[in-house]
């Protein structure tokens, strides 16, 4: 998918909903595991009910490699679903994948040629040609973790370079930039620091901005958009458990609805 | 694996030998490429061929991953072929994992519990959390990214903190050294740094070290071992493309058991 694509779908919804599928056989409705495959059956529902208000889906391939083989298969076949029946929505194999260059190109042949998403989350750490092989796609994105939203991200993201005063998650937007274009490269920038969003936009005004840890009450939105968003929104902004565990009975497709219609009713007030 | 079982294999086999398993469908002898499954059939004669020679073996996930579901069934095959065949190896998923807290724990769940790897190597960017979950597990390990082998070590490895003048790449190993112990903690050194590896000691005097990119020729081999080597030795050296793409006929088997040698032959001068 291209910027201008993405944009036109976020103003179409009035909406920079993703919603994360994070799809856990310990948390999803009980009455699913009787089913063949119920982590595929759980996401089919939860994209069917949310789709209309979210712009993004983003499965978090952690949880489908912890189930091996038959984890495999479910992302395999929930991204296959997304394409086919809403090609529209933007996709994000939240993957935080990174090596030397060589070996990161087979990573952007995974998630790219063979399960066919729009972006992959990148850690920094092994720097340039750890992340430059995402980039040689077109109309694919590479998303790199700048500011993350856990507590371990004070453990090394914000120390502080001796001769330019940087911070390591400045450095690290500064470069990157260097590397990748708002058409092709995105941040992840945790909602647990949106003060912080202002002086990111200093360092990448135009670049989309995929913002994790936002709850269902839509809690710190406000603080999120009016300090980050860009005149295109330039904002995906991540809700993961709010809706697709809000309600573990029969109901659940109604109920992960109703969640994702109240975020995107709270975010059209900003367009 | 515990410390002393690795050691104890090491000190039999005279050898500090890892063997990486990168195996690629371009790369491997064309005569496979008729079989069932090429990527199990390549690894299975590269394991029986190497295994006297080798302490550990370490299979990429991104080449396993870029093949999609087939390669995941692959990538199982040859752990478990590995476990059964060659219990006293000590095995790596070169994965470079890393997330919040609550998700590490499934990546965990996926490389211990699901495929049995002794250990996962993982990206410190994300702080204490992203690593935790992995130490968690009796006798398994976790493998930090410290000084990686590439050019992009550059960008942000070696940023100074303005505090305590101390380089990213040595932060990573005394915060994170606090965290775990030798016991369950390594980390990646790469041999293109070996000059550095004296420096690293004083910080980690005691912890095993996966030191990538030594060639077949065994060329920095002397300074990795002079410059890096506890009393347990405390050296994984790992060598991929010289040992498992040395040949390319249907001679592979030998040749590649040729060179694995030569490297141990090395290897045997420092015991």
């Amino acid at each position: 998918m291209n910027y201008s694509d993405l944009v036109k779908q976020i103003n179409a919804k009035r909406s920079m909903l993703c919603v994360g599928l994070d799809s856990d056989l310990n948390k999803i409705p009980p009455h699913l595991l009787k089913l063949d495959d119920p982590i595929f059956e759980f996401n089919k529902v939860i994209i069917d009910s949310t789709a209309n208000y979210s712009v993004a889906f983003k499965p978090n391939l952690a949880f489908y490699e912890s189930l091996g083989l038959e984890g495999w298969k479910s992302l395999e076949k929930t991204i296959s679903y997304i394409n086919e029946r809403y090609p529209e929505i933007f996709t994000i194999a939240d993957a935080k994948r990174g090596d030397i260059g060589n070996t990161s190109k087979m990573y952007a042949k995974a998630f790219f040629d063979k399960l066919n998403f729009d972006a992959v989350t990148v850690a920094p750490y092994m720097g340039k040609d750890s992340i430059s092989p995402f980039l040689e796609y077109e109309n694919k994105w590479v998303i790199v973790l700048a500011l993350t939203s856990n507590q371990g991200a004070f453990d090394f993201q914000f120390m502080k370079d001796e001769y330019t005063g940087k911070q390591l998650f400045e450095q690290v937007l500064e470069s990157s930039s260097q590397w990748g274009t708002k058409e092709n490269m995105m941040y992840v920038v945790g909602a647990t620091k949106a003060e912080m969003l202002k002086e990111i936009r200093q360092i990448v005004p135009e670049h989309f901005l995929l913002v994790p840890g936002i709850g269902a009450q839509g809690g710190d939105l406000d603080a999120v958009v009016e300090n980050g968003a860009t005149k295109d929104k330039g904002l995906i902004i991540n809700s993961s458990r709010g809706i697709i565990y809000a309600d573990k009975t029969e109901k659940f497709a109604l109920i992960s609805e109703l969640k994702a219609m109240e975020l995107q009713n709270e975010m059209a007030k900003y367009f």
